[in-house]
C-alpha cells in the first residue's frame, strides 16, 4: 500500500522483535505466561519501571480495560479528558464493563489538577459517581507530552484526595525518549500507580503490558486479565517481544526517531504559506491546518486522515519505520501542492 | 522446557505461518482490519466455509465470547455441556458479558437433540432464560468427535426451535481431519450458523476467526469485536498466519499428524498392564487412568496434566509438532515406570 | 420533620391513592402483573397516551434504564444533557448496564437539534460508540419546559437520523399541566417513541411506567423487566394507584398545584433585594442565588438544598401537597432574613 | 379472582401493614432513606437479626443479586442448588450482572457441606471461576427446612474455606416460626453472614432488606443499591410496613399461620387415594402428584400451579391470609374430584 502518516500502527515489525519471535519458536512451553520467558520478561520489564508485577495482553484497549477493572470498585469513575481515547475510541469498552468516564474538557488534550478537582466533587453521595482514577495519556492523543513535573503534580493530587493515577502509554516510550529520561523516570519515579505500557505501536506485532504497583491490584489481574479475554495462550511469543525492546533501549533508539522525524516534518511544513502547525510537535505526531484542497492533492501519493474535517485539520504520524526521505519527499509534495492550489 | 503432551497450545508456530508472518513485513497497511490482506484471506476462509463473513480475533475466549454477543438478547442463554470450555475454562467471562449457560451433564462432552430439549423450556416465561443458541465443542474438550450426522442432527433440532448452532472449533481442524472432509463439509454444510475457527492451537502464534453465516450478526460482529477487546490494531498479521494455513490445506497436514500421533500413543500404551484408556481418542487427545505413581514417574522426563486426579486420569495431548520419535519414547518410559512399579 | 421544599420526593402519597391501594387489598390475584386489573390501567394508561405498551416498573431509574435497554444494541449510546438525571444522578446505573450517554452541555438544561447533531458523527466508525437515542427530562432538572414545538422538532430530527426520542418524564404531569395539553399531547402526538412515566413524584407511594410505542421494544420489555429487577409481584398495588392517577385527571390537579405553588413562590421573592431568580419556573421548582448567609437563616425553620454551592444557589421544590400557607411564610421568612442580612 | 394456593405473593397486604403506611402519610420526610424511621427501623430489625447493617429493597430478586454484588469480586461465583430461585427465576439477573453460579443437584432443594465442597475446587486457577459464596434458601423453593445444625454446618464449612453464607430469605419468616426461634435465632446465630429478608411473601406490599454483617459490605451497600436500581425515594413507606411486621411479633404470627395451614392441608389430603405428597411439607408449601385429571377439574375453582408437569406434581402454597375454611373446602374438592376420577 501507499506509504504515509496514517498511524504509528500502520508500520510493521521491529526486526529485532520478529527476530526475537522466531528465536523462541522450538520446544514446548507452557502456556498463559506460566513459563520461563514470560517470568524473566515481566521481571525486567519491572526493573526497569522500578517496581511493580507485569502482565502482558494483546492491544490497548485491553490494557486500559483491564487497569481500570483492577483499580475500581462498581460504583467508582475514572477522571480522563474528553479526548481521550478511552473515551472516545474504545468503542464502549469502559462502559460495557461497567466504568462510568468522569469527562473534562482539556486544551492540548492534557488534564491539570484543577480540571481533575472539577470532577471531585458529591463525595460520599451514592447518586453520584465516585471518582476513583485519574488518567492522562502520554502523549496524548494531540502528540503533545506532560512534562515531568506535570505528571508529577497530577500524581500528587490524586494521592492527595484518595484517588489513583494512571498512564495510558500507548506511546510511553515515544514520550520517555522525547522527555530524555528511564521508562522509570517517565513513570513510577513520579507516582504513577498504573501503566498501560504500549508495545505496538513502538513497534511489536502485538503486545502490551499492565504494570501495578499495587499488590491488592496485583493479585486481581491474573483472573481480571484471563476474564477480560486478555490473555494469550502461547504468551512467550509476546514475551520474546518485549525483551528484544527492551535490549539495548531499542524502544528508546525506535521512539526517538519517530519523534525525530515527527520534528523534522514539523520544521519542514511550518514557513509553507498556509500551512497552520496546531499543535506544536512534542512525541512522534504532527498535526496542521492545510489550505482547501491541499490535504487531496497530498492523498494521491500519501496515506494521512483528517483530525477535524471542518476547519481543515490533519493528522500526520511518523512510526520507527518512517524515513528521512519520506518525510522531505512528503514535504516537497506538500509545497508543491500548496503552489499549485 | 521438557517437552511433552501438555496441551496443543505448548507447540510453537508452524514454519509456514512464521514464514508468512515475515513475508508482510514490509511497507504500511491499514490498521484494524481494513487492509487488502485481511480482506482477501477473510473471504478465502469464507469460501472455504461455504459461505458467511469472517472475522479475525486474538484468542479462543474471545471468539466464542464474540459469537454469544453476536447472537444472544439480554435475556436469552446458551445451551451447553457441563463440560464445555465455555463454562469451565472461560473464568467466567461470559457472565461477565451478561451470558447464561443453560448446562446439561453429558457423557462423552457431547450433546444430542434430547439433551438440548432439555433446555428448550418455560418458553415465554419472563422469569426464565429463553434458550437461543445451542453450542458444541468440535473435536469436544474430552477428545471426542461428533459424527457428521450427530452435527446435523443437532443443527436441525436446533432450527426446528428457533435455536442457533454454534460450534466452538478451537479444534475444528483436528475435527474436520479426523472425518476427513473439508472444512465446510465440518460445518456449514451440515447446518452450523456461527463458527469460532480456531488457528492457535492448530499451529498459529496467536489467531481465531468468528464465521458468521447471519446478516444481522456480521452487521454487529464489526462494532462488537471493538468492544469485546478483540479488534487487532496490526491484523495483516494474523491474516497472514490464515493464509498460510489455508495454502494446500496445511491445516489438515498439521492437525492431521498430531491425531495420527494420538492414535499412535493410544495405540502403543492401550495393552500395557493397569493402563486404561477412558476414552477412545478420535482427534488429538488421549485419556488414560494410570496405576498410582506411574504418573509421577513419568512426569520426571515428560510434561502432561492431571484430567480427574480423583480417579488418577491423566491427559495426554498430541500437535502438529508431535513427533513419532516423542510419542515411541514416551509409551516405552511408561511401560518402564509401570513394570517399576 | 420541618415542613419545605427539598423535593417533590419528600411528599407523601395522595389520598386517593392509597385509597385506591386500600381498596384492592382483598382476595387473591396472580402476581407479576398477570392480574387483571394491571391489564385494565395499563391499557388504560395507553389509552391517554395515544398507543403503545406500559409495563410498570418501581421507580424512575428503573424507568429511565430499561427505557435504554430496550432500545439500544450493546454498541449504540444515548444523547443526553450532561445535567440529565441519567448522567448525573443514577449512581452509575446506565453504564453498569453496558449504556454510554453521549452528554451534551445544554444551557437550560435543554437539548436543542443543533446539539444533538455534534453527535450524530463518526456513523459506522467500529471505534466509536453509535448515537441510538436522544433523551430529553420533561419538565427538566432546572424546571425548565420544552414547548411542545421543541419537543416535536427534537422528535423529527432524531427520525430524520435513524434516532428515537425517550422523554425522562419523572415530572411528565407537571410538564403537562404547565402546557395546558393531555398526556398524549405532551408525548405521543409529539412524536416520542418511549416515555417513563413518573408516579412517584406526582404523588404516588411508588410506581412509575414505561411505555413503549415500538411493538419489537415492547416484546423486549417483559424479560427485560424482570432482568432489571423491576417487576413486582404484588402488581395490583402499583396498577391501582395509577388507575387512581388517571381518574377525573387527578394528575392534572395535583401537578398543576405544585406549578402554581411554584409560580406563586417566585413571584413573592423576585422582588426581594439580592435574591435572584436564576431560571424563570416553568414547571414546579424555583432555582433561586441567595445573598450569602440567607440559606443558613432560613434552614433552622425551612428544609431546602443546595444547587450550585459555589455561586450560592438553591433549589426549592413544590409538591401536590405544598400549601399557599407553606409559600407564603417561606417568603416572608426569606424576607425577614434578607433584611436581616 | 378465584382464591387459591397459586403462590404466597397472590395475598394481599396484611391489615397491620396497611395501616403503618397510613400512619406515616402526612408531612415530607428526607427522601432516599436518610429519614429518621428508616434509620429507626433499620436498626430494629438489626437488633432483631443480632447485629449487622439493613438496607430496605423493593423486591427479592433485588435483594439477592444486591447480596450477591456486595460480597463478589469479578472473578468470584456462588455456590447454590440447581433448584435455586436464583439459578432459575431471576430471569438471568444474576449473570447480567456478571455473577456466575456454581450449581449443584440438591435433592430436596438443600445444599449440604459435602455438596458444596464439590465446588470449591481449582483454587488459584485463572480460567476457574473462584467459589466465594454459598447461598441457601430457607424455607426451601421445595417448601422444606434447614434444622438450625445444617444452617450451621453449613456456615461453619463455608467459613472454614473463607467463604460466606447468604440466606435468600424471601420465607425466612416462615423458617423461623416453623422451627420456633427467634430471626437472630435462624440466621445471625447460626453464622450466617448476609441475609435477604423477605417481607412481601410475609404480607408486606412490597419490601425486602438486605442485611450484612460485614462493614466492608455494609459501606459498598449505598452505592450499590442505588445502581442496581433498588433504592426507594419515599422510603418510609418501606419503613414503615418493616416497623409493623416486626411489632409483637406479626412475622411469626402471619408465617406461622401459613404453615399451619399447609400442614392442615397436607394432613387433609394425605389419606386420599392416588394423592402423593412429593415433599413433607415443613412451611407455607405442599407439593403432590395427583391422579390424572384431577388438577383440571380442582382448577374450575381454585388456583395453583403445576410443578412438575411430566409426573403430574403441583404445588398448593399457603399464605397468611388462607383460612381454614379455604382449606377445608379445597380438600373436599380435592376428595370429590378423585373420587369422581
Amino acid at each position: 500500500m501507499t506509504r504515509g502518516f496514517g498511524s504509528d500502527n500502520h508500520a510493521g515489525v521491529l526486526p529485532e522483535a520478529l527476530a526475537a519471535i522466531a528465536s523462541v519458536n522450538e520446544g514446548h512451553a507452557p502456556s498463559y505466561g506460566h513459563d520461563e520467558l514470560t517470568e524473566r520478561v515481566a521481571a525486567r520489564l519491572c526493573d526497569e519501571l522500578g517496581g511493580g508485577q507485569a502482565f502482558f495482553v494483546f492491544n490497548g484497549s485491553g490494557a486500559n480495560v483491564l487497569s481500570m477493572r483492577a483499580l475500581l470498585k462498581a460504583w467508582e469513575g475514572v477522571v480522563c479528558a474528553e479526548t481521550a481515547h478511552l473515551n472516545v475510541d474504545e468503542g464502549g469498552a469502559p462502559e460495557a464493563w461497567g466504568i462510568k468516564l468522569l469527562t473534562v474538557p482539556a486544551r492540548d488534550g492534557k488534564l491539570t489538577p484543577e480540571l481533575v478537582s472539577s470532577r471531585i466533587v458529591r463525595i460520599g453521595d451514592e447518586h453520584a459517581v465516585q471518582p476513583r482514577v485519574v488518567t492522562i495519556s502520554q502523549s496524548t492523543e494531540l502528540g503533545t507530552l506532560y512534562t515531568l513535573e506535570e505528571v508529577r503534580a497530577l500524581a500528587d493530587h490524586a494521592h492527595e484526595h484518595g484517588l489513583l493515577l494512571h498512564v495510558d502509554g500507548a506511546r510511553i516510550t515515544n514520550a520517555a525518549a522525547a522527555l530524555g529520561v528511564s521508562l522509570r523516570g517517565a513513570t513510577t519515579d513520579l507516582g504513577v500507580d498504573v501503566l498501560s505500557f504500549g508495545g505496538t505501536k513502538a513497534g511489536l506485532l502485538a503486545g502490551e503490558a499492565v504494570v501495578v504497583l499495587s499488590e491488592e491490584a496485583a493479585a486481581a489481574l491474573p483472573y481480571l486479565r484471563k476474564q477480560t479475554l486478555q490473555l494469550a495462550s502461547k504468551m512467550r511469543f509476546i514475551s520474546a517481544q518485549f525483551d528484544a525492546l527492551l535490549d539495548d533501549e531499542l524502544w528508546r533508539r525506535a521512539a526517538g526517531h519517530a519523534n525525530a522525524m515527527a520534528g523534522r516534518l514539523a520544521d519542514a511544513v511550518r514557513d509553507v504559506p498556509g500551512v497552520e502547525l496546531t499543535q506544536e510537535p512534542q512525541a512522534n505526531a504532527v498535526f496542521a491546518i492545510l489550505p482547501p484542497g491541499v490535504a487531496d492533492t497530498l492523498r494521491e501519493r500519501w496515506f494521512f486522515y483528517d483530525w477535524d474535517e471542518l476547519r481543515g485539520e490533519v493528522r500526520w504520524m511518523c512510526s520507527w519505520d518512517t524515513t528521512e526521505a519520506d518525510v522531505d519527499a512528503f514535504a516537497a509534495d506538500l509545497a508543491d501542492a500548496v503552489a499549485a492550489g
